[in-house]
């Protein structure tokens, strides 16, 4: 992308829904040149406040039948005549070398289809830059008037907080297990989840995802409500993603926990927590990076942490020390 | 505490167990003053890397009968020969204006053994001086060699991760309960415990207690074990703190868990990685603390959070400009 990139022009143009504009836009704000970071600050800035989208965090570990799932769900949305963006927050994407979406062949009709615009995870070995790009990306796909925005991640914990942190929904999608097998879900997972749906309910597993969906529904029921929600949530419902049963049951749920928290201004409160969240995760994670950049600063804090780590100082007085000469230079 | 203060005269007698030399250590680390605080990494440095008790995080709800757990469970393991510290990390202390453990007359006898020693939390308007001042504490509590140190704390969430995060083992003190009132457990904390003890297993509660023992002994079962422990952990055990009714399992269940991750070396590591994380938020905090000590910084960042929350800028470009003069100050 050239530096003289018309920024107004390619705003506008993003407004208007046009297409290879979105993908340049989204282009810009996940690259990591300091120009093009100038560029798409000016970029979000002039595609300012625009009309919300319904943002859908979408959680779910390999071999749950998650791409059959955006693939069959994307279609019924855009059958419905909504516009539907999928993004994707995968923070091993920049060591896999590929996300989980750049195989879009995997949802090949949904690619294809002029209602749905799928990207991939940008390649980041930090989450934090993945979160932030994606966050931007989000915004883009909300000015260029999508109705839904999928953002979906992996389940490894981690990136399940960012997503969190982004969407209006949480839904996690999960297979049918046995007993044993239902320790798999990773700690504090199923605590973010406003939804969770057992997939694969079709065939020799339907049974086995009743069982399933039962116990998660019993074990929903231990966990406090969230304000505001309406009784019933968090639910477990069945799916099958492959035969296409459950999925409008589902969006129904979602639609019903949406405009619900909307109308109790739960989500307008929601997405203002999560702007101050993002601001002091961007301001501490930018100050730490200048840090980061000074050389002499990166020795002394290794060092600490070895000794730390070691026992022979205590993290405050070691913090004590790696913060001295930084309190004078700020002085 | 005057200012001529003999640090090391001071970690000596706190070495051989002098509870008034103890307490005023305990008072040196959790003062606010500067002079303190120097007297007081000082002090730390002079206790140096001293024995290992096995730090206990405790959490409950007020009414789950937690003094009451800790006055019988304390009393046990001093009759068993132990020396027994209870410390208390209590953000909302500040507020009330007295830690939850003030009232030492809840735990009168415990209070009196010469082999226990109760501290209430320290007053902090922040939970990450709460967090600092309490871990200072239990480092001088190992150096003055006590064999257990009970880190309890409300359940108010976040204080549960501060705890988690200084502890050996984690024990969720919860009370019997109807289906619905399950619901009270916060999100995430379940996630937490090692070993779950339902309360008031005596008298009319006791069917209950079991009925929701079993519950919980569900839901646990649905989290992903750690790695490293044994088959069957996190559990859940009724208990009778009143009665003193399976407190010797509960202890014998601790240190099962205690003993197999000393061996397995998941213990030493475990502390490795909590010396680390604290080194990190005291660094985080130190510098985001720096930047509070400038009036200048604090007006642009309250200024650029009221746009973000209003939607007029984007977090990213807010934090940018915020950052834009600490760069120029630091290069």
């Amino acid at each position: 992308m050239s530096k003289t990139t018309d920024i107004p022009a390619l705003a506008v143009k993003v407004q208007t829904g046009d297409r290879r504009a979105l993908a340049r836009a989204i282009t810009l704000v996940e690259s990591g040149r300091a120009d093009h970071r100038d560029q798409a600050l000016a970029l979000l800035s002039a595609l300012g406040h625009t009309k919300e989208a319904l943002r859908i965090g979408l959680s779910g570990t390999p071999g749950v039948g998650k791409s059959t799932f955006i693939e069959s769900f994307g279609l019924m949305l855009t059958a419905m005549g909504k516009r539907v963006a999928v993004l994707a927050v995968d923070p091993s994407s920049a060591r896999s070398g590929g996300s989980i979406l750049g195989d879009k062949t995997r949802m090949e009709q949904l690619a294809r289809d002029p209602n749905a615009f799928i990207r991939p995870s940008p390649s980041q070995t930090q989450l934090g830059g993945v979160a932030r790009h994606t966050r931007e990306a989000v915004a883009v796909c909300e000015a260029a008037g999508f109705d839904v925005v999928l953002i979906e991640t992996v389940g490894v914990g981690q990136s399940e907080t960012v997503v969190a942190q982004m969407a209006d929904l949480f839904v996690l999608l999960l297979a049918p297990a046995g007993g044993d097998e239902l320790q798999g879900v990773k700690r504090g997972i199923m605590e973010m989840a406003d939804l969770i749906l057992v997939n694969k309910a079709d065939g020799d597993l339907k049974a086995q995802a009743t069982r399933t969906c039962a116990d998660y529904a019993g074990a929903l029921r231990l966990l406090r409500k969230r304000a505001q929600d309406p009784e019933g949530f968090p639910k477990a419902l069945t799916i099958s993603a492959l035969e296409v049963e459950g999925l409008q049951t589902a969006w129904e749920e979602m639609a019903t926990l949406a405009s619900w928290r909307q109308n109790a201004g739960a989500r307008a409160q929601t997405r203002q927590e999560q702007a101050r969240y993002w601001f002091a995760e961007d301001v501490r994670h930018g100050l730490l990076q200048l840090l980061q950049d000074d050389p002499a600063h990166v020795a002394r804090l290794q060092q600490a942490e070895t000794a730390v780590a070691a026992g022979l100082k205590t993290p405050t007085l070691a913090a004590a020390e790696v913060l001295d000469p930084i309190r004078r230079r700020l002085q």
